[in-house]
């Protein structure tokens, strides 16, 4: 067996040797990074003093492989690592008046794969959130129904149920940026965005128990919190893939997403998924309530407003590299990312390294679900070279992700909803990455 | 539009006309039961005193609905509700001789989906939870490879990863039924499996990296625990699907699940899935250490010891009802559960009310994915009458969740791993459930 060598420096001529041995296939530098991320501690005791007999020990033995840890009764719950504790839902102080009806996003510079960790899904509400006891929350279902129904929370969770795996995302996500404001950190260009397992019953299931009488068009959801939010969604909707639901990530439902049952309506806007789900009117025609006519309406450069524009359209970024985690080294480096798309299936990813000359196909990796966060990666050897990156979604309808020049030349300047236009980190020379904006 | 009934007698003879006039559908009895639930507050309050002009409204007002709820920077990191606080790991005491070398249970009778909460995870361990410091953590390769490594946690995150959502199950779970102990909670019979999406490296990408020498036939896992927990794995599954797992659910591993970095083995026995490792040996044999020796064998009823027996053959248990969650009405019940299998897809589930005389297909919902916790269901009208209800789940090799008696056929009654037999609970005429063991 090969031991480890004897010296620093005999390893580095023997990674030297060896890469050279090994021409057509390029290594990855973790040797000589290793060297210089831990010269003088861990590696320099592996290389230099591993005592007779202890080669095939780790090289350093911190206190926590010597001492006994904690037992199981003591975190019935349990919480990340402390060293972990930066990893949090952050807000913009200066986007809302206050922060009882304000907005925090999601860390997805740290995000790994498509589930959303429940604490660290972004938060949206407009009048904080309630604390509901659910012994006491009941669900109305009333108006052009030939049975109105009372629901208490047994009665919702008696009904079958149906899990499935789907983003949700607020439609100010990005908004900040529309009219050109360049904010240094993907947790706040694209950190209104979240995935979950979401568990609950289909709205068809208890619209097809009470009994939807002629003329049923629209149905009106009510939030319970203070705010009474409300938004009227079409019944074609409310019969499709729309859910009433509990749980999220195989717990009931955290009470800033809406504890103990909200309205889940896959790939639209955020705020027709209404929270704490007191009531479900149902009706002939919208309500045209406040929430879906001076506030959730793009207004576009005529003065019109598009209205019920429910659909996130497809979108994606990349994750990695990002203001938040630069590169760290030379070489071969992941490019990685999300992309979704409201309306089903991520089909292809594209990414740019030089602001959108060129395009080269990404990997999609894992599940790629409909109306879901979808990964994407390519794999590049980077030398220090200055890179524009971007990345150009494309879903299963044929609907490819636009420039900021196609999305301002359809929608004009005034909107803060609904920008999906292709995104540009630019990478530094020195590794860190900023957010720039083009065409 | 129909209003709701003016009176609760008029409401209950409604709904009896109403159902008088459905025979070929049962309908649910929300109404009766939500009538029995509230009777004297939220719906007495809803029948008989709603205010002219207040149809629309929910019933009841309460205080949530009518103050500001708390904002969105108090709580960075979201918890579940306080009215979910007995939804926790729980213990065993008298199983284990302390608390750190012992386990805790996930309350598999309140998980919805095939998502585990990270916090709800289920814990084993055999020296108490390391706190490692991820900045000095490091992961050694070394024994028969061309060049030994020496990973940093940042050398490991630069490698291209993966992201898979596969079950992770003890091999003694359900250990204490072997033998006839009848624990009367699914979070003692079932509950040391729980379900994630993972993100890692495929461990074959790193071993490619340090490069296997001849006759590189096994791999000793090392923990970084007081317990230096080892096992040795065939390089057969390290090239297959095994990963170096440093995500969890889309964050870093919580402390308990091996942060910052552990091995994962779907499919396979839980203590080979090496938490907090720190060392990959590779070797021609197996190391034969105390955890696959003495422990983790199944000693049979002729005195020899099945050895390396890795795999978590196919299972499954009806999680609602259970113990824990009793039947609360009569009529039309979800009868919901999990199954999973070590080998693969889960491609059947069968379904018995009488203790396995008669058997019918149940409905697999969701995500049907390799070695992955998947939900199944079947509703049934319930009177009341006693009934013996069980699962069997088949997978996709053919491999059929085998009966108590099979399985003590085959493997005797010494053992306490890889108990996999169909599992049998009794629905009591009052809706209570109890765990019974048959044949």
């Amino acid at each position: 067996m090969k031991k480890l060598s004897e010296s620093k420096t005999d390893l580095l001529q023997e990674i030297k040797a060896e890469a050279a041995e090994l021409p057509q296939k390029k290594r990855r530098d973790f040797m000589l990074n290793g060297l210089k991320l831990t010269a003088g501690t861990a590696l320099a005791t592996a290389v230099g003093k591993v005592a007779a007999g202890q080669e095939n020990l780790p090289p350093n033995i911190p206190a926590w492989s010597k001492t006994l840890g904690r037992g199981v009764v003591s975190v019935p719950y349990g919480l990340p690592s402390k060293h972990e504790a930066d990893v949090v839902r952050r807000t913009v102080e200066w986007l809302t008046a206050d922060e009882i009806a304000s907005i925090s996003m999601t860390p997805l510079h740290k995000q790994k794969g498509i589930i959303t960790p429940s604490g660290l899904h972004f938060e949206r509400y407009h009048g904080g959130v309630p604390e509901v006891n659910p012994d006491d929350h009941r669900l109305m279902i009333n108006g052009l129904v030939e049975r109105p129904l009372l629901l208490t929370m047994d009665d919702i969770m008696a009904f079958p149920s149906e899990s499935h795996i789907h983003f949700l995302e607020c439609p100010a996500n990005g908004g900040m940026e529309w009219r050109g404001a360049q904010m240094e950190a993907l947790q706040f260009t694209h950190g209104m965005i979240s995935g979950s397992e979401w568990t609950g019953v289909m709205l068809s299931t208890i619209l097809q128990e009470a009994g939807l009488k002629p003329g049923a068009k629209w149905v009106l959801a009510e939030g319970a919190d203070a705010a009474g939010m409300t938004r009227s969604i079409p019944i074609d909707k409310a019969l499709d893939d729309a859910m009433v639901v509990f749980a999220q990530n195989g717990e009931m439902l955290r009470p800033e997403q809406g504890y103990p049952v909200r309205l889940f309506t896959p790939g639209w806007e955020g705020n027709t998924s209404v929270k704490w789900l007191r009531r479900l009117e149902i009706g002939d025609k919208p309500w045209m309530h406040r929430e879906e006519t001076s506030k959730y309406t793009d207004l576009l450069a005529d003065g019109k407003a598009r209205k019920h524009s429910y659909v996130q359209e497809v979108n994606s970024v990349i994750t990695s590299p990002c203001p938040e985690s630069p590169a760290k080294r030379k070489g071969l480096m992941q490019l990685e990312g999300f992309a979704w798309s409201g309306r089903g299936k991520v089909s292809r990813v594209d990414i740019s390294l030089d602001g959108g000359v060129s395009w080269k196909t990404a990997e999609l990796k894992g599940l790629v679900l409909t109306k879901s966060m979808t990964r994407f990666s390519m794999e590049i050897d980077w030398q220090g070279e200055p890179l524009l990156l971007q990345s150009r979604a494309i879903d299963d309808t044929g609907y490819v992700q636009p420039t900021y020049a196609q999305l301002r030349e359809a929608r004009g300047t005034n909107s803060i909803y609904h920008k999906n236009a292709i995104h540009t980190w630019q990478l530094n020379t020195d590794g860190t990455v900023n957010n720039v904006q083009l065409g």
